[in-house]
């Protein structure tokens, strides 16, 4: 845990946010029910995301790298199957 | 716009995952479909944006409060839809 109590608070916003999307990633994905997913949602934030890391990467901090890593793997994975339910690929039944 | 290329590319990806929230704020809003959506990942969201609030406060960062005050308000939108259509107070009827 960091010694500095504002670095404690970014670092647990970060764990939520972060953590956030594994419910959703696992509900799409167990349910494929993505109806209510607004797919230009998932576009941008992915996108964003994606940006986040390589932002990591130019300052040099292994955080921002990991943080967004993790929530980019999940928000892709959110976004694929928004993308496949949407071509009539997946669907609750199969 | 920044001069450092490295604030350009952080300020990019704060508009993108920022912006990301209003497609998903209007679907939920008139629509009001809000089945594919997870109501763990709007609580964990919620929460950890407005920690990432408390964070740009406590380190001065206007920045950081202003992308992450309007992703709170558009996540909070969305989170209240789907605390309300659990207890079946709004339906795409009405």
């Amino acid at each position: 845990m960091p010694a500095d109590p504002n670095a404690f608070i970014g670092y647990t916003a970060a764990a939520f946010t972060t953590a956030a999307f594994v419910p959703q990633a696992w509900k799409s994905w167990s349910t494929r029910d993505l109806s209510g997913v607004s797919l230009p949602m998932y576009a941008l934030f992915t996108l964003g995301v994606g940006m986040w890391c390589a932002y990591g990467f130019v300052i040099g901090s292994l955080p921002v790298v990991l943080a967004n890593g993790v929530t980019l793997v999940l928000a892709s994975l959110v976004l694929g199957l928004k993308l496949a339910s949407l071509r009539g690929r997946v669907n609750p039944a199969g």
